[in-house]
């Protein structure tokens, strides 16, 4: 992409210029690597995880040589060009994705067109199979009979579709995705390398000899524009279908189980795990391998700390830390009240022993 | 399937019936979504997570519209048609299975016959290979010389079995499953999607410079009836085998380290981390994301948490929780004990501070 | 191979004799297992897990039929014949790998060569890609221009290798590996099937409607001889590479976030998650299921418990547990101290409802 001035990027941006207004900018760069061509960016507000920045990064904010910062309005520039915006992070990613582009389709090059598509003689099609216009069907892939690939949607490679499942418009998947047959995932998804969507369900009864297991008919709705990271598995309902909302984001190696019903723009960081028949409101935050149990209700907007473990509802809103998870003010008082009666402990250990 | 009458049900079940002997039933649906021909169950004793019904579910059990309810002799049925046994959830099972047939077979419709298999022309089947009568090699499948499928083996698409590994009969693998050197695979097992098995484990020694891997030359030993879910990995052991029991399931993303050996009609859930060479006897149960440490034994019967982590031996039958895990009635006190301290030091510090 | 000599073992491995010199020995086996022809090795001291032989061990160790044993110069060998050594696992690793030989390329036997190197023909390789002399590359794979293949490395069957990324000399890739692009992995790497390197990291910014995703265009770069095992995932940088240094070692599924920076001889068991921006230094040791927090400093040396929680930054040669992780030393006490006061707060109750 060419150059943006940086009056041009505050423009972009929507945020107040201080400096040079003529500068020509043309990546974003870390604040330690950043050049005069480059824009870097710097929160003195903490982030989701409640850590604002440590001393490292405040000198080398300090040291950073960058063209232009995207700060707040109470940092200190120190008299270098700056663009101020309420949200340092989103005004880099707006001029990132700017800079960068859109993310490239994955699809193999040579893959040759076959009327109104692009199918590689290496994929299957099955007869009774859809395939809307200008969709691309890469090597190695099997799409089954009743699957529709909707118009645009790559299959990059080694992507099957199971029977009668939907893929959107302009949906991504990644080399080695597997979508077993009742899955519907949305319109412009990105669902990324060796993901498995709509495997049964983990269901089973003891019937006094074996563990039998339930059948698993309820398949899978995934709104639009959900991001589906490495890896990830999200398993088929048992009589109606495991839910994703619209605009979800879905880490590396996140496990959903059967019958979980997850709201729209939630985040499930990585190795996250949500059992069976659980419910995320809105906009609920989850972070790294934090683990909820199933049939637990989650409210709209709640944040669950990395590692926790959820055993209760949660109310909308609430953050929570910790196993069991508990409000996580609670969880930091817990935390230092054992602290002081272990040092309390070793202190009146220590009297007793220098008394004897 | 044909629809089945009530007194049709409870003869299948095992139950007795009360209300309309001649009511028509198609299906097992929710209890939220069951309408009169649909079969809904509802339990009033916990399940295995401790957990009985809630009020929300209590309340879908006073509204549901089902033509039959599965329930338990204490429940109240407010004079709707039910079949009364003594496990709801198993009764629910056997009906599910009768109305929805087996599971299907994954493999793709179009693979042409070769002699008394079928091998589509995308395969690589080794010389050496040996295939069982009615197997099935989907496209992409790799078969390594020495490697031997099963009479009705599935091995659906881009499904790898390395040199000497052998698959049972009826064994059915889901695509990108990949089977290592040195794997036996009992009979009607089921593999589910990117499945790893008999990579080699993880072990090394430091020689002053580097970690040096050594050989894992064990392979891996799974018996009849296995599943394995999702993304899962089984790795090689180092001399002998790692070992999983006839009748075992294992739910999405387990890991199971070298020389671990577990029984049978063992429960893994998902994410749930069995360490190099530890022991799992017959039935146990690990909770979603639980660690089991390395060489720990986990006697027959016991039940490990959710999020638990094992580093100790668990007799059988115990049922245990936290990190590190212990009985689960001490768990719980512990909790209690730590949650009751922090409000007592939160009081004196308040008492403090007025008092001041 | 052909078997040694007690004596030609006790060279190799650098150890000191007694008993028989003219034994010969075939393999490394268990201490159970263990016959006159096998060597068997046992140490006394306690490995990284901090747990000594327990007695189950130590009674197969007296037991232990086993022609060699290599022991420490503490053990009582019981006039049985021995080498002494300073670490009987790295000498059992040495002597293991002369009896394995090298572990055996994965490739699949039937690749026809094309010029100087080996190409399935259901293999694709785009124009401008490049091969160096004597790779292989099996059926299904996908190797996109700009690739750069090197010198006797391996992609064993449905490999894909993305624009532009670099796959060094005789490094192994096994089946259903993805490398997205951008990467760059050095000599002599394994990397194991399902493992996904260089997909997007996770990254976004809230716009006020959606996550709006940051372009990841930073990359991954691997070092030499390192090993990533099955099923993990390791994340593209956002504007500069994701980094993990010579010679680390990674389990299973473990998970590395964007920008992380992993040292040299750096040890990832088993489903360690490694969050965006955190730093470990050499040799750094985590314990399975163990997550790291984003942009902790993790010093050299350090090693983090198994399922611990990493939120701090750690001190080279410090060792944690627990979660949040602390000092193991702080940590045990604060194990102790809890069942302490529970004991307590119930022989307390106890007190008070035998004196009601």
């Amino acid at each position: 992409m060419d150059p943006l001035t940086a009056s041009e990027i505050a423009a972009l941006v929507g945020g107040q210029l201080e400096g040079e207004p003529g500068r020509l900018l043309s990546r974003v760069r870390d604040l330690r690597e950043a050049g005069p061509e480059d824009v870097a960016f710097f929160s003195i507000h903490p982030g989701l995880g409640g850590r604002g920045p440590g001393l490292a990064e405040r000198a080398d904010f300090a040291a950073c040589k960058a063209g232009l910062l995207l700060i707040e309005s109470a940092a200190d520039a120190a008299g270098r060009t700056c663009v101020r915006v309420k949200s340092p992070s989103l005004a880099a990613t707006i001029l990132a994705r700017h800079f960068c582009g859109l993310p490239p389709r994955n699809e193999p090059s040579a893959i040759p067109p076959r009327g109104p598509v692009r199918i590689h003689p290496q994929a299957l099609v099955e007869e009774g199979a859809t395939l809307g216009a200008a969709c691309v069907i890469g090597p190695g892939c099997v799409v089954r009979s009743g699957a529709a690939i909707g118009a645009g949607a790559v299959l990059s490679e080694r992507v099957s579709v199971g029977k009668g499942s939907i893929v959107g418009e302009r949906t991504q998947l990644g080399p080695g995705v597997v979508i077993y047959a009742g899955v519907h995932l949305g319109a412009r998804c990105m669902v990324h390398a060796n993901v498995v969507i709509g495997a049964p369900g983990f269901g089973y009864a003891w019937d006094g000899k074996r563990h039998l297991a339930m059948p698993q008919v309820g398949g899978v709705q995934i709104g639009n524009e959900v991001e589906i990271g490495a890896g990830s598995c999200v398993d088929a309902g048992t009589f109606r279908p495991t839910v994703i909302g619209d605009g979800s984001i879905l880490d590396n190696m996140v496990q959903v189980g059967h019958n979980a019903q997850i709201g729209r723009a939630v985040v499930l960081c990585g190795q996250v795990g949500v059992s069976g028949g659980a419910k995320l409101g809105d906009g609920v935050i989850v972070g790294g391998q934090a683990g909820i149990t199933g049939h637990v209700s989650i409210g709209a907007g709640a944040v669950v700390g990395g590692s926790a473990t959820v055993g209760n509802d949660i109310k909308p809103g609430a953050s929570v830390q910790g196993m069991p998870a508990v409000d996580i003010g609670l969880y930091r008082r817990m935390q230092a009240t054992l602290r002081r009666l272990t040092r309390q402990s070793r202190a009146a250990a220590s009297d007793d022993s220098s008394g004897g």
